[in-house]
């Protein structure tokens, strides 16, 4: 049931709701060969259980995959709110005009071969905005890989992905970015509000979705990968209101020379300069990010954590290297390792064993267990000079006795039932404490450097702690949580 | 059964014969109390079906594990030749002079408690160093994890690992990193030859193990994690060698002055300048990692990869994205984006639809698959402007029809096996491909961020193809290998 009431929407939420939340659409260029997008796309749309109508187009076919479908888009027997546009490129001006006369309010155009392949292609896609914007019509694309809205289990997307529910959005130039960075989040259990690839940009631009999702209650944080901007100035004032409301995780291609060529062959995007693209990111609050396990891992952890107030880690670790590591990390990554004062050592010291380092990082040494350490936890989170907590290696959290070994004699489903309820709890522990004190903890430890790894990994989500394999990772997304959390407190009068 | 020859066998091999061969050992400090280490290590090396005699020495218990425990060393019926030693830190000497006076030639000293904790702990070290040196028997540690050594499936480690013998040595002055390194080596489907967590390096350095492994024939690959060094020109001068016979891939902590902290108080290491371990490093032909992804993806690629011949790479991408986060990460790693003759672009004109970008990044553009994709592979191995290939999203190279859908009407286990049995086959051509034109090829891709890939993953290890997730990941390992080959050219007198 779709309830959303177009009389109370802003203006904004009112542009994009025959997009994302259509009662009924026409897919255009439905094919009942299932080797045609018409054919895949479709299929993905009934497969998602789409909740409105489903109109196939196409000239020749009485019906496709179960569905009655029309000769054209005039020929419809209502006029339905989105049109998704799947024939070759040169049938799309006219196409865009029946929809138009028709009276639809939204298109995607999937079909590739417009700005991105040269002049003439560009020709073509000024026409196709053109039709549009006589019409009011908004238009995705050409050139992209479709859109997902997950409130109206809208799945007109060309690889097959039906995400559940969840508090990102992702916006994306590249269709096959989008979708994996959609399919990690949907594969680690978060679930998604929209997924856009917006291809071309040749009507709606980055700019007008980052504006509609700043609105969109559904949305907590939104995940972009840009090639370029049409219109930096825009850019830039658009995502320094969006920031002041919700995150943005913005992963940049095209940075060196050889991506900006490939960028303009790809979406036709201008790459632009990589060192002003970084200074529109950090006057304009937005979480810039190196790759595509960073722009999830700093997403995983915004949702979930509180902002540091500031830049000093407390540093916990069972096993010297990793606190090494860690505090190399940190460093690198443009924290500090925070300076213990004698009364968190103290409280320390009756925690540990006496050979214990006495330092930052904490190391627990080989022995220590359980209680003992979630008591450290605590005296670290409670410590006035750490503002937020690296966990590093989580096995001496467990009970004793857990442990994951597998050999012939020894049941391994028992063993992981045991290892997953006892984690649960760690996890849960972890999240009260993060509550009690305001103050982030991100963990990092891999238990088989496989399969184990990505179970705990869907474990940590749901009990909302952040959990990566690598120090270099858990430092990375702490020093961008400190970045962002210091630029929201400088926008602030109070400076709080 | 244990085959060593120690007449035949070169000096070198003779010393640590005892070490990673023994025909028996003792563990002194066994315990019959599951949660002491002494009971963890021995059931560890039961677990593992050491092919040798154990014998358990500890003052009070007839028997442990099942098996007969004596009062002391000097109670054993037979000189063992290795003895495992996990007493506490005050009683070692006494412990290492009983083992001295039984001519035993080995030691494994896990026990903490020594130079890492100050003056008092380093004198107790000098003076178990001493009995050592005087009786000539070698010591590994102290305050160490333990050896694994697949040859005699020894696993006299402190954390559960298994693993079954292949062509890696782990050599980390770290054991919890030694022991992740490897157990990911063991999840991936290598397998190891030795685990060396060598902690407070008192006799052996850890230039000994590289002089050891060098000549080990059953190591082709050496794995190192190093906090500091002992002997910074001996480290250089015997890499030096090492590296002209097998690769060394190394990853240095304590990076920054927080790092180094850390390793002072972790294993006693001096962390020293890092800009001089680089040097070193580049001089002595070790490929130096940043973190625990890239040693074990570099280390995978060595292990299956002709070098390149150069820093030129050609891309084949399905998804601009991938192209375009594939260039920019070849440019940032200090490889080049091939430039492509004319007559490459041709022979890709005849295989690829004619919208197809004509550059490289080669986009293979949606709709292009299986022997299309394949045959554009071996054009660009062919290219003369080319030393190395990266391929970025695999699924075009599946059959057509071949998805992975999960929804409640589909069998996902039907699903995955066609689809592990045609990557099985695709990876078996690229193998073919590669040893055809003695080019590398690395492939990166994401099919469901999660089960699935770490699949593929173990897959790709058995038909010898690196598989990573991400462009970055390709890159590096290209670069490092680019940089190995080249170093190695130069050694070379004909410059080949």
């Amino acid at each position: 049931m779709i309830v959303s009431n177009r009389e109370v929407m802003s203006e904004i939420a009112q542009k994009f709701d025959s997009l994302f939340n259509p009662r009924s659409l026409t897919l255009v260029g439905a094919s009942a060969n299932q080797y045609k997008w018409g054919s895949v796309i479709l299929s993905h749309i009934i497969t998602g259980h789409f909740k409105g109508k489903v109109y196939p187009v196409n000239p020749k076919e009485k019906e496709i995959l179960g569905l009655k479908a029309y000769s054209n888009v005039k020929a419809l027997p209502e006029t339905p709110d989105l049109a998704v546009v799947v024939t070759p490129p040169f049938s799309v001006p006219q196409v865009l005009q029946e929809c138009a006369e028709k009276g639809i309010k939204a298109a995607v155009i999937i079909t590739a071969g417009f700005a991105e392949v040269g002049a003439e292609g560009e020709k073509l896609q000024r026409e196709v905005v053109n039709i549009a914007r006589k019409s009011g019509m908004i238009l995705v694309g050409p050139n992209c890989f479709g859109i997902i809205s997950t409130a109206c289990s809208l799945c007109a997307i060309m690889p097959p992905l039906f995400p559940k529910p969840g508090p990102f959005a992702v916006v994306s130039q590249s269709g096959n970015i989008g979708f994996s960075i959609a399919q990690r989040l949907n594969s680690k259990g978060f679930g998604i509000s929209k997924l856009i690839s917006y291809g071309n940009e040749a009507d709606l631009h980055l700019e007008d979705y980052l504006e509609y999702l700043a609105e969109d209650d559904e949305t907590k944080v939104i995940l972009s990968y840009v090639e370029g901007l049409k219109d930096g100035r825009r850019f830039f004032e658009t995502a320094k209101k969006v920031t002041q409301k919700k995150p943005i995780v913005t992963l940049k291609a095209g940075c060196t020379s050889a991506g900006a060529r490939a960028a303009k062959s790809h979406t036709a995007a201008l790459a632009g300069s990589d060192a002003i693209f970084d200074s529109v990111c950090k006057q304009a609050g937005i979480i810039r990010v190196r790759d595509m396990d960073e722009i999830f891992n700093v997403g995983a952890a915004l949702l979930h954590q509180p902002l540091p107030r500031g830049k000093r880690v407390g540093i916990i670790t069972a096993g010297g290297g990793w606190g090494v590591l860690g505090a190399d990390a940190c460093i690198n990554a443009g924290l500090s390792v925070a300076q213990l004062p004698e009364e968190t050592i103290k409280e320390l010291d009756s925690l540990l064993p006496s050979w214990w380092s006495r330092g930052n990082p904490v190391d627990l040494v080989a022995g220590v267990f359980g209680e003992a350490v979630m008591k450290s936890i605590e005296v670290m989170l409670r410590c006035a000079t750490i503002d937020g907590l690296m966990l590093l290696n989580l096995s001496p959290l467990l009970p004793r006795g857990i442990a994951l070994v597998s050999n012939e004699s020894s049941d391994l489903r028992e063993q992981l039932k045991a290892f997953a309820d006892s984690l649960a709890e760690v996890f849960e522990q972890l999240a009260v404490l993060v509550a009690k004190y305001d103050k982030p903890i991100i963990t990092a430890s891999e238990f088989d450097g496989g399969y184990i790894d990505a179970q705990v990994s869907r474990l940590a989500v749901q009990k909302k702690i952040p959990y990566y394999l690598l120090p270099d990772h858990a430092a990375t997304v702490l020093s961008r949580l400190a970045e962002y959390a210091k630029y929201r407190r400088n926008l602030s009068p109070h400076g709080s």
